[in-house]
């Protein structure tokens, strides 16, 4: 296939090393793929139309290795992703693999864990700046609990505060340019993880020392295990500014994390969701009245991809995987694009809104308004009768999504 | 029965009018009960033992009442009141029964619905501050979605701010001393709904105007049908210093709104529930290690239950449901208080923290103590083959729960 | 619009009563729409396209009508049905909306109860031969229950078979030509429902005295419900000769039963289940080995529709929401054909067995073959290692549904 | 502790070897505990009141182990076996781990992976037989898929009943005493597995050609994923005599295989679930009326334990595991022997009913009694009014469970 949906590195498409290098093993059952060397990935990927490449410390440096290993191997991946015109533009630790790890890294009840933790990340970042990743993403594999009695909640709040308080001043001290991005995550490996979506870490970093370099780095698969609309999550965050990345793939509610090809399950959620990064709908008054301040632009930061090719498949197959995760971008984005802009879709969002005039009222407290607004004869039973035109608008969007429309 | 489990007006236990009187009615099918007279069911509240009774402004006044029937009305339910000794601690605002508000009310499209929203909720506030709530609480049953582009999320956020901005401020120009506790809901009435967790609902009210009067009102089931941890969600509102009001019932993962008696379903999280708002696990150091500044002390609002009966109750049926739910709540507090007491368990929790010499590193960044840290030898394989003995402790919990220990 | 995708006669799409009239009620709030006349429906529905129309008993005639006013109704509606030439190819009885039902129908401890809905249904039975159905479908929307101690299950069980058995008895003595399909769901309106699945359905089925009789009537939403794949468990009912009917629509998983437009919500699934009932793979060797036995041919009975218009819709969108249904399924159906028909596919499916050689083994045991089978050396290193290419596979199918491919 | 429910081999408790002896690995950490002896988790099995021991065959036999290996580790188990007084009521085999299985085993698309699947399940067989197993259960861990079209499910179920069926086969002809139980799960590590619950199963096995020795083997953790009950499906098994083993832990809904502590989550589901097995209730007429022919006496299987040990346990804590699994169901029989001879317990049971004069044209059709039902006046209205008293059953079966009531 070679058509406009191929990607490109102006794309800005990134994948882990931990994705296309997943060897295929699960909780019942072994590897069914061998594991990759990180720099024959970074140039498979870079074949495949990919702009950059995320690792964890542990993807690239084996746990335990010397100074002297570790140099070495840097630099020669350093060496792989100039020739092949890659970047790093995240990083992050892996504080959940090794056993020391089992009940949490920031939140462990253990202080000498929470120590090992803090100087394992003070070493991935450096490793990440050195690479030269903008944003360093925490994903708390294993901060949460099976047996709530253990630890007190919110002892666990403020652990992972003093950690992430603590890491920012790292940072401003090293004169670092990075910005942290927190995943959440509901359950599993953990029976329940603290901060468990979006929302809950949205919060959490209202209540930090330096909230303006923290942001989230939402999971499709993720807010999708809680059966969560992850459209509004991410917008919710955008709208707060703070959505620093983004981790792209597909799952069905209410399983284990598949982390499966991007747009393989919930085709209309990853239309809904390129739409939203994408902006096509920036033009148009998006919900039909004038709601002054909300900036509907593009999101611009990498878009990037936190999934694996099935148990079932060979190399050959995780290539198809990596191409079809970024066609399948390219292709919802295209017809978003188209969507935003039929005449219809213009006029239903433009003409959604009735009685304009007491848009005034309506933001701004004073005893004016209170007293305009409930002097306001409304209509009740003549707007509640009137048809919104939804199944026609959902139905059109289908018809886009499915190619038949436009 | 007559024992100690028997609620008193002491224990602050409190019921939504729509809960005693809910006359079971579903999707499916018509009222099994007829609808109740609001004294009448004070007057029972008051004879189960309960202290306080909550409302929806339509609860009490019929939607379109002219303000005399109104004022008689609540004139004759506030004499009622008095000779019950009962309290309204809480009111709220329906603003999803009507079809006006059939696409939303504060992030409706239709800036007259929005206006309609308002005024109707300035009236519930009059009401519900003259029959002396202190808190008032917003659910917005429609605010949400099934057609998503039918508006930009975005919006969505910010019409929803600035309806509590503009609210907040009309509380303040009145004078009133009332906080608003906002409940979140993922779905059910519609698909998909904004802030649909806790955490969500947390985060929005760090970026309000007067953030200072908002806080949330958590309910068991609406995080339950995500599958979210309830204890942990509301322990990071407590944490945060924003559990201003609760929600208690109960709820199966991953169904319709199910509003059942408190502790018919999942004990478990009921146990924990009640040993955090009880604060029974205060005495002991909660989490094994002194982490100064963390309060866990009891949490001192009203024990609200948001439930109603089976629908194949008749009355008496429904008296059995609201005594049930209290008398769970007081066999699992003196549990709770029971566990926690247990010197295995202090035991266990006091002995948990390994290397606290370290705990001065972990807070508050300078860079010395990254020095330290990144210089501190930890023994990663004897942590990580270290048993944390959480089976036993969790088994001790169930047996507690079960009356079998203690 | 006006294309090869809008729906006739020829397609045998039909609607239920009860969906194009759905008022729009739900738990929180009020009809949207007025109720509709039955004849009125019918005139709508054949103008969009449709061919049949399905009913409960009360749909068209209201529960507790006397003989002469149910006698003219349903002259007045078989009339209707002449002159729009639609027909009713099902109908059933509704069990679960009065308050009689609140504890069950077949199900009751109250044996009056079961008694009432033996007579009801024999009536509805009748009605529903008189107008024409071959299929009568049972969806037992109170069999089930919040509180378990009520009833033991297994009694459900036997009552239940009591009931089919007898109503089998009574068709076969009328001497009607028609068949039963049973229903399942997992929960709502009740906690939990008795044969929650399609495959426990199936499974009672074959312990009915008549069971050759009785099939199973799958709906989406019901399966999704419970997050199980709708696919396999209607090719599971194919292939044991029991689909009977089927109920169209769309749902999120884990969730209040939303009975979505058709299409709606997990295309994925959608195109996967018409492809199923298209038969459009059968030409192929759908699993790429000769499996002799299996008839992978279309499926012949109505696409029956089992959803609603949103509660924001007035008429206008109902019929929005009703040829959309429609169209979705037609588009589908149309990429369906044409995936199965590219030869990458017919090749991938060819070619997916290796060692066909020993097929013979598998099927009828003897001892040759049991020893032959424990002699045979495969080399399951080398067959472990295969990539089996189903990210390309399931790519190109997403391809093929959003009209990219083909 | 020591006291009346501490485990003695009279209870027969089993676990399977691969419960206790599991290391902790998961999807995101390495193991956390050694690799076990089976000899030596026999040993403390015995030590902690259990009765039996269940295996995979590379639970025992490493996968590849040669004739001569096997023999000796078979016989050095066995005299383990004896020296403890253990037995092996079931056996099963390993048909997921190795990559060979990536795509299935008796459903895999590659004849030979299904013919290397029908030797290695004769071999499991035989061992099993050795060891005494009377029950062989089949979990057919990868017989699924991600990506739908790589395979017709009318061929999985087809290729599936030619396993089954040709291994009855087997089984007789070697004149073996051994019962097949099947296990159902719908998802993990597959996408969706066939047979996703134990309906699908149970009418699955109606299709066998020797049905008689194939029966389910229900696991809690499996039917919850799905949020089905698991009383209600087990008890449709025992109403059909299907129910031949047992598989008993905890999970969450919606969640990953979380295989938790017996009682560790839903206490309501586990206390119903022992009920059902102990036939408590049995004495009782169990819902009210006089259902003849319905079989209530105790389950006489074993009660096996699928579960592990959190990751966070040493092996300290796994033999608190194990024996808090059977501590708990011991409870749960005692309070569910409580609950069920309470007076208050069977006058609701025995007054359930009314107008049992009716039961007789219940069941089995003829015409006088089809037309003695038309006949007969019911009340309906006053019987939709009667309240049922299920909020009083099931909070007294809360306060038994609470160690309250009794």
């Amino acid at each position: 296939m070679t058509d406009a949906y191929d990607p490109t590195p102006d794309d800005r498409f990134s994948f882990g090393l931990w994705t296309v290098g997943n060897p295929g093993r699960d909780p019942f059952g072994a590897a069914t793929r061998p594991v990759a060397d990180p720099n024959h990935l970074v140039r498979k990927l870079a074949a495949c139309g990919a702009w950059g490449v995320n690792l964890h410390d542990d993807d690239l440096v084996p746990f335990g290795s010397s100074a002297a290993e570790r140099d070495l191997i840097v630099a020669r991946f350093k060496a792989t992703l100039v020739a092949e015109g890659m970047v790093v533009p995240m990083a992050t630790t892996n504080l959940f693999a090794h056993p020391v790890f089992k009940d949490g890294a920031f939140t462990s009840n253990d202080p000498q864990v929470r120590a090992f933790a803090y100087a394992k990340t003070m070493a991935g970042i450096d490793l990440g700046v050195e690479l030269g990743a903008e944003t360093y993403v925490f994903w708390g594999g294993r901060e949460g609990t099976e047996a709530d009695a253990c630890r007190d909640p919110r002892d666990a709040v403020k652990r992972m505060r003093d950690a992430i308080d603590f890491l920012c001043g790292y940072v401003k001290d090293q004169g670092y340019d990075l910005r942290f991005a927190l995943e959440a995550k509901p359950n599993e490996p953990r029976g329940d993880m603290y901060f468990p979506t979006t929302g809950h870490m949205l919060h959490f970093i209202s209540t930090l020392q330096h909230e303006e370099m923290v942001g989230v780095n939402p999971e499709v698969a993720h807010e999708h295990m809680a059966g969560l609309s992850f459209v509004q999550g991410v917008a919710q965050a955008i709208e707060a500014g703070k959505l620093f990345h983004i981790d792209l793939n597909a799952q069905r509610i209410g399983r284990y994390d598949q982390d499966l090809r991007f747009g393989s399950e919930d085709l209309k959620q990853a239309f809904l969701l390129v739409r939203l990064l994408e902006g096509t709908a920036a033009a148009a008054s998006a919900s039909g009245t004038g709601d002054a301040g909300v900036d509907h632009s593009r999101y611009d930061g990498p878009r990037h991809f936190d999934a694996h090719a099935y148990r079932t498949e060979d190399e050959e197959g995780v290539w198809h995987f990596a191409r079809g995760c970024m066609r399948t971008y390219k292709i919802l984005a295209a017809r978003a694009r188209a969507f935003d802009a039929d005449p219809r879709v213009q006029a239903f969002t433009a003409g959604a809104g009735h009685g304009t005039d007491v848009l005034p009222l309506l933001s701004g407290y004073d005893a004016d308004k209170a007293a305009a607004l409930r002097a306001l004869e409304v209509d009740v039973n003549a707007i509640g009768a009137r048809g919104l035109g939804y199944e026609r608008l959902d139905q059109l969007m289908t018809e886009y999504m499915l190619g038949v429309a436009g």
